[in-house]
């Protein structure tokens, strides 16, 4: 790739291989294809991507024979075009532009118009016969060419540039030749060197300073943040200029060969008579329609449509074109894959596999598993005037407009009195569950992607924006202030969950909707995967949701989700501040009812398809009062008593200041320094037996129900949060009892497994010994991420984002699953357990399941299945379709 | 080992390979070699463990040929001592007594005398000339077999008893025989049949008692809390039953080969003319000394030293040994090691190696490494009115009295006045750290025995108790009760930590000392062992003592420690409140100096030896104030406020409220929800790197002003908390360039590591991508068991021992390292970090390291060396040695 092979660092378009990508770079690759398929490209060469990497071997000189090559490449297309760079009767004009293999737009550098000079401007005006023309055209390259490759200061040039045109001179060739003379003097003030009139001298120091806007600050950070290697280096291209703004007979244009909002097989673009292709980018004119050129110029037209349905045919993609027509003759300057709205892109992928054009694997894989969110929820559309109050993390997707409310029962009282209400705070908990169903929308200060409200969230499919650091809530004021506003309770505001804006007001939203191209989709996703999806769903609603959404089964049924609902949390609390056993069973027998009817609910609703319940897992204090709550209550009732007379009163007051301080006491004694890490899951059924004969009488119960009304019940129990075998030894054999003795007194039975969550390394390290008596695994990698990386991940919402903008990691370890370090145990965990349990079925529940790049591994790793949230369904069940034709490959 | 052999079932004890243990049992096996060497052991034979074990197959029935073979083996004693089982003139009586392979005293069951009945006892009588002694002991029969064999109630036996000897009846012969009568009623009431009078009849049914006393629940319960297999059981031992109490030329005592309290080289026991064994050991009479034998029975006296020598060199330890003297013969009834005080313990062994009768390895694994402990610390010596007030975790050993006191303020206060205190709290946090020095010991009622009162507690090498549940701490009312205990500040207490209990009042305790013999043994335990040991040491004062504890260097010196010295922790909170990085800088640099000190003490007392460096480890949010006591503190300043007049007085007080709001406001933002998962480690200097770098200077700047004066000094820089690589490149790469640029001014340079903690699993994990760039590992198994098992130590307390209890587990994980899933990922650190870099330096220097279990497993595991507290360096030396013999043999 170096010198020995000379024609390495130039290549004529006409004479390069298109398909080399990594040599050509994205732009150069595309118009050689073009021109090897006989379009009318405007003739150029390719500087590859070696020579860039060439150059900075070599400490940014041209690597040898460079110059050389350039030169008769500069030749050869003077022979083409009967033209001369530089010339005074029909100068050659150049473009010379970045081009990487990967797209990175706007960050490097392009000069336009260059080998124009005092003597080439005055054959440019004659030719034309158009000295305005000419002398504009002059004007931009120098002001471009100043700043590009002499680094003059942009904003003095375009100042000066501005000061003209608000003068007489605008618009004017003396005018233009005025500021050509003022914006070489700001030059030279600056680079202290003239800007060169030689064309040769022109394109050197162009190609230089393209090459040295691979290395620019905008262009490092781009790459770092996209993922985009360093060492890919950019190629430039060549190109003989060619003009939109040569007269009436002349235009510029970008058009997409399908629709690129709806996908509608037409061809969509804009079109701008007599202006050269920045003016459309710059936005200063008004484009017309395509219909507009069909009338004007026909036969370009038709020429445009029949070529654009040529490079969709030999792409086999939907492209976006860029067009000049000049004096009639068209050219065209770029085509690439085109972007497009995910209703878009399903549409274009199903039909282009349906005109056989590509497979029905390309078609999954062309649609970006995340992109099915803009489908799946409405879609905030601002309008320029809404004003941003606040980014935080983008948690769960969608979008909803409300009023402010801080306070969970408030915002169900307000959303039963029909009011949309907006739920913000610091953070939540378990106990403002039934305000986060009431809400449209959720919003809290702090946290991460994985904390409370997040998961909640997601689980309900609500759209939520977390850790906006930039929000100060004031409880006690039932305000909120973010910089200079400040919100009030009842105050409007409208919340993007899937960007994570919050706005001031009410924004317009876009309701989604879910077409015969999707299911198509869908449809064929399912045929290709072998990674079944599950849903995470505590409620019979959540399960008949998740079901519509493709679910095949119930992953995670979280147990004490039920026990949140009023009229229950009275009976759990009651169990909690239970003073002995026997008070502890009869709290529990309150509660066993309930948790019947759910589970009936859910395995109603999942007919025919496997429920995995998890036994009670948070620790208790979760379910009693907040105890800065408690205690204003005490005090409340303590500035009562002081000033109660009547002895009635006074002795009920007592009672309940007596009953509270209970609580208090019993907060306190629950309350741990590191609750993550302390007595909840099965150490909660190994302290407290009797919750988890209930649960397991609870569980079997309403299976047996179920089944006596026909309905196929498939339940599995799952011990959570299992570090010793013993532990899950202990509570089986609780769960097991209590469905023989269900069965008996039934006098049927059934089928049920019981396993384990593996959500502790040490879990995943003896899963072989688990494996033995566990009949499945559902690895929580939630908790597994926690514990493996020793970060909280309620905690870390402070210090991860620092950590991946100072590229210490490159992504958040519990969205995108931590391969390297939770991944191994993952993966210990599945070979030892199926070692020594070969049909133990495996799964994962954690947050990673709904996430695409995690979902490849899982894959790979070979679980059965994964479970996320109701709606997230859909991007598993496409997720996994394209990790397992990835895998076929 | 059954039927077909039959000779297995029954093996007289002259014919019995006294080596073999594990079928004969402790007590027949040391019979048999008696027997064998000539030595005067009344006749008779064991039913060995194989035979118990073909019972419980039988389920509970003799096997084939038992009784046959007991039968015969009856026989041939009664040939020999030409005596009869039942007979009317000389009858034959035996004791029958359970015996395992390890010692379960006072957990089975034993019959005495059987062979009883109205005819022999009538011989007895005659043959004796004592009708009084064969009545008694007929009584003593009946009285045992009735509650061993036929489970009559034994309150209802002993208060039968009581009743008789207590009115004139006592002590005659018509008493004991109404006595009798009496028994034999309520044991037929009880058992609903008559107590047998054929002799074979006893003997098959206190066989089979015994076999059945094997799992009763107490021996069930002591097995389980010994680890001692259910699978090994026991055997009986059926003899000849000699009769200390038949005259005055009769007697009975036990003998200790040397003594077992300071184990110096002569006979030691105690003696009962006209007694029986049970009298000794019942305390009913005041036994003499051996001397007073010597005069009465000086040839049985001379036999016994004689006898005590030869067993001692046969079994190569001192011995504790049981013996009777029947009109003037003496008989050996036991022999075994004896028990004894670690002080003995650590002279017999050297001695004995110096008398060549065991070799030193030998001698070395003879003392149990936790028993150095009494050597270490003062020893509590309760008497028997000493109330124990409640009972905790024993945390750090060692015995103290002092006056109660909650605050660490005052303690400091009244330890400078000369007070000795004990701190009392519910649970200490760093801020408490002047207290606990200012203390004599330390008592909580939360946490476990990694909490951290306990770790500073051990670092200090003070008593320690915590956990102690049943206390319940009053800090408004400054006091403590404990069940109807009030305990208020000023109150004396006497902690022993190496019990676990607190005393009412001062109790005496016993300085304790360091003799020659344990400076020997500790000389050859470090010649056998590989292992090297360090100590983690914080200041000069514990690098100091560590040295002088045999420490080989310091394994973890927690700099955060430094800070929280007064004077030091307003400089780290106006680090903290630094609003900026330049003020953070300040607040740094006026930490510099006092860091540069400390750094050269330690380094000083270390002189020659490594000393490795932890940089900042804890969450920020620890040195900042409590909240509630800096909410308090606003509370009285708003009071104040409201009172006062002068306007200079309220400018003063609005400034000092604004400065404790805006703490407490930053205390707020600090708080994690599971600070063990949070913002600490290299996370801080990741963050601020100017902590980093300040420590940095710190360390090399010490180094060098050592170096300057002739100091050896081997500074190791060790980064904490790491999980990624990343974390340990960006701060090693600020170490190595703060040292750089210390050495550059002072014009010299050293040698240093910088190394890490391997305390996450995902460090174990990526060992070898971390071992790229670190020089040493030290893995923190405190950490490492909370994240690996997903418990918090300072949570763990509450749940835990009901874990052991339940035997779930059967240590606390924080104590002795859990070599299953913690273990493995040490092992896989190990491995991947030398796979990486042949020569990376392997230390652990977690609570473990001072434990002889899991020193034991670091040995194994390849480690260079183990770091624990001070005070249990002796500890892990010779924990270490064990270690290295062991793998020897």
């Amino acid at each position: 790739m170096s010198g020995d092979t000379t024609s390495r660092w130039v290549i004529g378009l006409a004479d390069a291989d298109g398909q080399d990508v990594g040599l050509l770079g994205g732009k150069g690759a595309g118009l050689a294809s073009m021109a090897r398929a006989g379009f009318p490209v405007p003739p150029g060469f390719v500087i590859t991507t070696d020579t860039c990497r060439a150059y900075y071997a070599r400490d940014k000189l041209f690597p040898e024979g460079l110059w050389t090559e350039t030169l008769a490449a500069v030749e050869v297309i003077e022979r083409e075009t009967q033209k001369t760079l530089g010339g005074s009767s029909d100068p050659l004009l150049f473009s010379v532009r970045s081009g990487a293999a990967v797209s990175m737009p706007g960050m490097m550098d392009t000069v336009l118009n260059l080998g124009l000079n005092p003597a080439s401007v005055e054959a440019l005006s004659k030719l034309t016969n158009n000295p305005y023309f000419a002398w504009e055209t002059y004007r931009r390259f120098v002001q471009m060419f100043g700043e590009v490759v002499f680094g003059a200061p942009a904003d003095r040039l375009a100042s000066a540039t501005a000061r003209q045109q608000a003068s007489d001179g605008a618009l004017t060739v003396s005018g233009e030749q005025q500021l050509v003379e003022r914006l070489e003097k700001i030059i030279l003030g600056h680079a202290r060197r003239p800007l060169p009139h030689d064309p040769e001298e022109q394109l050197q120091l162009a190609i230089s300073a393209v090459f040295d806007s691979w290395m620019n600050r905008r262009a490092i950070d781009y790459r770092r943040l996209n993922g985009i290697p360093n060492d890919i280096y950019t190629a430039v291209t060549v190109q003989t200029m060619v003009f939109g703004n040569a007269g009436e007979d002349s235009g510029t244009g970008v058009a997409f060969t399908r629709d690129p909002t709806t996908g509608e097989q037409h061809m969509y673009g804009e079109y701008l008579p007599n202006a050269q292709g920045e003016d459309v980018v710059a936005g200063i004119r008004t484009p017309l329609s395509l219909d507009h050129m069909a009338d004007r110029m026909s036969a370009a037209h038709g020429q445009l449509v029949e070529i654009a349905g040529r490079l969709e045919t030999h792409y086999r993609d939907m492209q976006d074109i860029e067009f000049t027509v000049e004096r009639g003759r068209l050219w065209m300057l770029q085509t690439r894959a085109g972007k497009r709205s995910a209703r878009s892109s399903v549409r274009i992928a199903v039909e282009m596999a349906e005109a056989g054009l590509i497979s029905r694997q390309e078609a999954v894989t062309r649609v970006t598993p995340d992109r099915l969110n803009e489908l799946l929820h409405r879609v905030v559309k601002p309008s320029p005037e809404d004003v941003v109050l606040a980014s935080g993390l983008a948690a769960s997707p969608g979008g909803a407009a409300g009023t402010v409310v801080f306070d969970a029962d408030e915002a169900q009282q307000l959303a039963e009195e029909g009011h949309r209400v907006v739920m913000v705070r610091r953070e939540t908990s378990p106990e403002d569950f039934h305000g986060l169903v009431a809400a449209e929308a959720i919003v809290t200060s702090r946290g991460g992607v994985t904390s409370h409200a997040a998961v909640v969230a997601r689980g309900m499919g609500k759209c939520c924006v977390v850790g906006c650091e930039a929000i100060e809530v004031d409880y006690a004021q039932q305000l909120f202030t973010v910089g200079s506003h400040v919100i009030s309770k009842g105050d409007w505001v409208t919340v993007d969950g899937s960007t994570g804006e919050v706005f001031l007001g009410e924004v317009d939203t876009v309701e989604p909707e879910l077409d015969d191209h999707y299911a198509r989709l869908m449809t064929w996703a399912d045929e290709f995967r072998t990674l079944r999806v599950r849903a995470n769903a505590d409620t019979p609603e959540d399960a008949t949701a998740a079901r519509a959404m493709g679910a095949e089964g119930i992953g995670l049924c979280r147990t004490e989700h039920m026990f949140f609902v009023e009229g229950r949390i009275e009976a759990m609390r009651a169990m909690i501040m239970a003073p002995n056993a026997v008070s502890r069973a009869e709290a529990l027998a309150d509660l066993e009812p309930h948790q019947v009817a759910d589970f009936e609910g859910i395995f109603e609703a999942m007919d025919g398809l496997p429920v995995t319940i998890r036994l009670l897992d948070p620790p208790l204090h979760e379910f009693l009062p907040r105890p800065d709550e408690t205690l204003l209550r005490i005090t409340n009732l303590k500035l009562r008593l002081r000033d109660a007379t009547d002895l009635n009163d006074i002795d009920q007051l007592l009672e309940e200041i007596n009953v509270l301080e209970n609580v208090l006491d019993r907060i306190e004694r629950l309350s741990e320094s590191n609750p993550m890490l302390g007595h909840r899951g099965c150490r909660l059924g190994i302290a407290y037996p009797e919750i988890t004969e209930m649960q397991a009488r609870a569980i079997f119960t309403a299976a047996l129900h179920c089944a006596e009304r026909g309905i196929s019940v498939i339940p599995e129990v799952m011990i959570p949060l299992v570090a010793f075998t013993s532990e899950f030894d202990s509570q089986a054999a609780i769960v097991r009892d209590a469905a023989t003795r269900v069965f008996e007194e039934h006098g049927i039975s059934l089928d049920y497994t019981v396993g384990t969550m593996i959500e502790l390394p040490r879990a995943a390290l003896i899963a072989d010994e688990i494996a033995a008596s566990a009949e499945f695994f559902s690895f929580g990698t939630n908790d597994l991420t926690q514990s493996t990386v020793g970060l909280s991940r309620d905690d870390a919402g402070r210090f991860l984002p620092g950590y991946i903008q100072r590229g210490l990691i490159t992504a958040d370890p519990f969205q995108t699953l931590d391969r390297v370090g939770v991944g191994q145990l993952v993966e210990i965990g599945v070979e030892r357990g199926r070692r020594a349990r070969p049909d133990l079925k495996l799964g994962v529940c954690g947050e990673h399941a709904g996430d695409a790049d995690s979902i490849e591994f899982f894959h790979q790793t070979g679980l059965d299945y994964v479970s996320c949230s109701p709606f997230r369904v859909p991007v598993a069940r496409l997720a996994a379709a394209h990790a397992a034709i990835a895998t076929e490959d």
